[in-house]
């Protein structure tokens, strides 16, 4: 069958630099190409015989998404964009079964906001959030969380003084690399895959190699990262799965389901609520948005799980992964007016959204050699109806019986910049 | 006729999501388009009968316009380039009756400045005057005036410290929205209409809606604006109007008249020509910038103008507005050398250009509920002859003689930053 | 053969405001000109019979090259490549006669980065960073050097203070007018000429007009730069040219060999090696730069020269020029791993890179009077065999001969910002 594939595939668009047959290289500084407008579905690859998808890349216009490019990708039940300009990130996803709704948010940002127009640096290093709209994106990967001064080693080897900016920059970052991909064997997957690099001379040198795939057909999609220290001396890296859902999973009377060794709120303000951490409340005028930062159980390979379901019980959204990958997972609170972006946002990952400094003085700050890589796979899901939420919540009811969840009331006592470790 | 102007406009280029027949959309990103070039004149609505007129949609190249958009607007008298990239800004405006004059200035700054080559946080919050050449561009709409400190809420609730930039973000935002209209009705007004958005998540949701119209032969550009508060929450908002004129109404012997309650001096060194505030010179090496802050006086109805005329009187230009929208007005003389940019700057606004700390502390920070917006309406008016320049003159002498002017020869004493309000 | 020539281009692609028969413009903002994809070659102008030349002019995809241009000119025997949108820095050169060798290095940063994506303020003022890969780039023109505070005189005719980003704009800012030109005269010399501002309103008005040729079939490369003071006021800049080689000319063993009137390190980790400041080491893990300040000796005309060979002086690279223009010259050794960047730069200038504060102090910052220029001529040998190199090198050896070399072992005691002079 691959020589009949690889003939047909000749008599369409000719792959520029495919690796294999049935990859398509649609963005590659190396060999200067970017394919501009491209479009596949199951029709072009019919002796392949999956459920109706397809794939398409698009420009995107008008305001700060001017030349903003989107890969839509439609497995017959979900939608999902990714935005090779924006790190990978995954821009939306919905369920497009019956009437379909969407998993992800309505952010007040509004388009696929290009990054020549954020500048990180604005608002006291909170300019992320002027483009800020993902169901979800990636913060790191040479740090992430909050804004705050850090110490670094400048061009001269001195201590230099840095300002990090929310969440870092490979969401700001475009993909150096972007092909797509059918898998020839069963259930044949469709890969995305793209590489961003996050590289500056007297700094980092972190490579992302992203692949955001889904079955045909299916309830989910799977994203398989790996981050590699590209440079030639140790580095640390930082990265949180920035997860976000709105309306309507998300209402008065959702419910957030994790197994927990540990959790603790962010603030004093979250505090006051660490009893309810797992309630949701409707949209709310003036909301302060709480956090809580939890320690992830899991099963005795590691795997564990996160959920969100509606009130009802009858739709919800999970993710799966390994808590040796990202141990750790902060649940985001921000109930706010619908116009200031009804949210919460699961987040796993390699630490919390403290700032580096705060985080390498709680040791989670990861580091790598020279060469070395990480790989984090997570499992996004879809849950359509009460029995599929019901065995998702199950689950991680199961997770947690196996571990005692240790409740901390109060905030930890973040050290100050500048702060000597003991 | 209006099947058959129906009719004809079917056989020319088709608009895209166009609200009536005679309305084009250049730019959407709701539903992702960018028409690109884009002409119209007309000749292609000749059941309408006007005067000649035409628009044209170009797209700019070269240093840093690259990518930079303008659409210019020809009525026939006057010509007038407006910038969807840069927040709908009019870059020029000229007079184009016999020999013709430009009413803006020859700024140092050549091009029409992408963003993407604007870093706003530059020379110590003054990056916006890497980019600024326009005739008429408007500061704010979150902050305008000087750079300088603020406090604001930051994600977590807690006040924060934000840089604020010199005269804010609009005028380096691209629009989101941008049709071209053309009444049915007589005087057959050519509209120009633009949406620009600030807005971020835990940050100012602001909407400016434009509109940039002339009638086909008249000597004068209106431009309408509504800022709304799309956000959840109460936003403060600034809006100047930096309307700036060169060379040659602006010359030694030009004069400035205007009907003011009250008028002082910006700073220490304007205090010193207080008395000529109205009287301009020739372009001079090592000016240095002389701001006056003046309260306008209207009529019953609260209409109001400010005159610049050559010194002749032969040559003006006016503009229009009502002090219930915009209680403000600043004098901006900066009779530098040519190269360094001979201008002056009259400017009506909800208040003057010390930082948003200051203008606080002074009650000049208007604050919008959700939902709330309001309207500013401005005739621009070129005076091409000595009577149109004497009407103008003794209407504004006419409003002055119904108002006392109070001068306070010192300028007022502004609060640092972090001062409390008594 | 005027006329000829005259004919036959008219017969090829016709040149937008072609300044003489044999120029055609690349870029021209003035015009609103982008002639996008341009290529032409000596078999065009076959009436020339010149060694085989090709140009061509490319935009770059992928990454955050996305958009970036390349203009690609191959001589026979050298190639190199002049990015408009990067300031005509030169971002390759190789030589491709026989096997060839690139006389570049390999920074770990690996696009031509669009300055869409540098954020100059960046990691404390070392964002340049994020973009610099170039054999050869211009620090300045404003300011070059290393971060750090300085004063500068506001809008307002206060001193307010500036943060200086590492080696300055020029380097990321699109030139606003760029040809291409053949001499019809022989050798028909091939020139690359660009014209980039840096230019701000209430800021400097410099312009940057240079000239990149070669002769087709030669081994080397001139650049012929003039910096103008466009603006009404005098002006103050600093130049650098940062050129860069690396692997195999740079290699253990290599040595620079330079004619120096006094030479001092630059801090007190170069001071360590400074009886060592001419041997280059291998790639070595954790290698802090070391940096070495010299003051240029010339000929009674000021020609001077610096030479770059390899361990076995097969193979080197020298620069030369007059010290009457640039008279000191930075050796940069940062034989960092081959990941980090291995590289060493000769940095011919009208200072070091201190940051302009510390430049100003020890007089080394040039001030130009409204309207004036400095020239400046580089030319830049590749020297492919033993004969080659050892001219270039008795040639220096002569130089210092004439002029004894005076070592300060110890770095510069530099002010700190807010120090007064004496």
């Amino acid at each position: 069958m691959r020589s009949l594939l690889c003939a047909l595939l000749l008599l369409a668009a000719l792959p520029a630099r495919a690796q294999g047959p049935l990859e398509f290289v649609l963005i590659d500084a190396d060999a200067n190409v970017n394919v501009g407008e491209f479009a596949k579905s199951g029709e072009d690859f019919s002796p392949l015989k999956t459920e109706p998808w397809k794939i398409e890349k698009r420009t995107l216009h008008g305001g700060k998404q001017e030349g903003s490019e989107l890969i839509v990708v439609n497995n017959g039940k979900l939608e999902f964009g990714v935005s090779p300009t924006r790190g990978m990130s995954v821009v939306f996803l919905k369920s497009i079964e019956g009437e379909g709704f969407p998993l992800g948010w309505k952010s007040p940002v509004k388009e696929v906001v290009h990054p020549q127009f954020v500048d990180l640096e604005s608002r006291g290093g909170l300019g992320w959030l002027d483009g800020f709209g993902e169901w979800m994106c990636r913060c790191g990967v040479e740090f992430a969380g909050h804004p705050g001064k850090d110490e670094f080693t400048t061009n001269t080897g001195e201590k230099g003084e840095l300002t990090l900016t929310l969440h870092g920059k490979i969401g700001n970052t475009p993909a150096s690399r972007v092909t797509f991909a059918v898998d020839e064997a069963p259930p044949h997957r469709l890969r995305v895959r793209g590489s961003v690099f996050e590289r500056s001379f007297h700094g980092p040198k972190l490579r992302l190699d992203t692949e955001i795939s889904t079955v045909p057909g299916s309830q989910s999609v799977e994203i398989a990262d790996r981050v590699t220290n590209v440079g030639g001396g140790a580095q640390e890296f930082q990265l949180i799965y920035h997860t976000n859902y709105g309306s309507p999973v998300l209402e008065k009377g959702a419910r957030i389901f994790g197994a927990f060794e540990s959790l603790q709120p962010m603030n004093d303000h979250a505090a006051t609520g660490v009893n309810d951490w797992s309630m949701c409340e409707g949209p709310t005028r003036d909301f302060v948005e709480q956090v809580y930062l939890a320690k992830a159980a899991g099963d005795g390979a590691g795997a564990t799980s996160i959920l969100l379901q509606n009130a009802a019980g009858t739709k919800g959204a999970s993710i799966e992964w390994n808590v040796k990958q990202l141990p750790y997972v902060t649940v985001w609170k921000n109930f706010a007016a619908a116009e200031d972006g009804y949210v919460t946002g699961l987040e796993p990952g390699t630490g919390f959204p403290f700032n580096r400094w705060v985080e390498r003085h709680f040791n989670r700050v990861p580091k790598l050699k020279p060469g070395e890589s990480r790989d984090f796979a997570l499992s996004f899901h879809v849950l359509a109806d009460k029995a599929a939420v019901g065995q998702a919540r199950e689950r991680i009811e199961a997770l947690q019986r196996g571990t005692k969840l240790s409740i901390t009331p109060t905030a930890p006592v973040a050290p100050a910049f500048g702060d000597k470790k003991d």
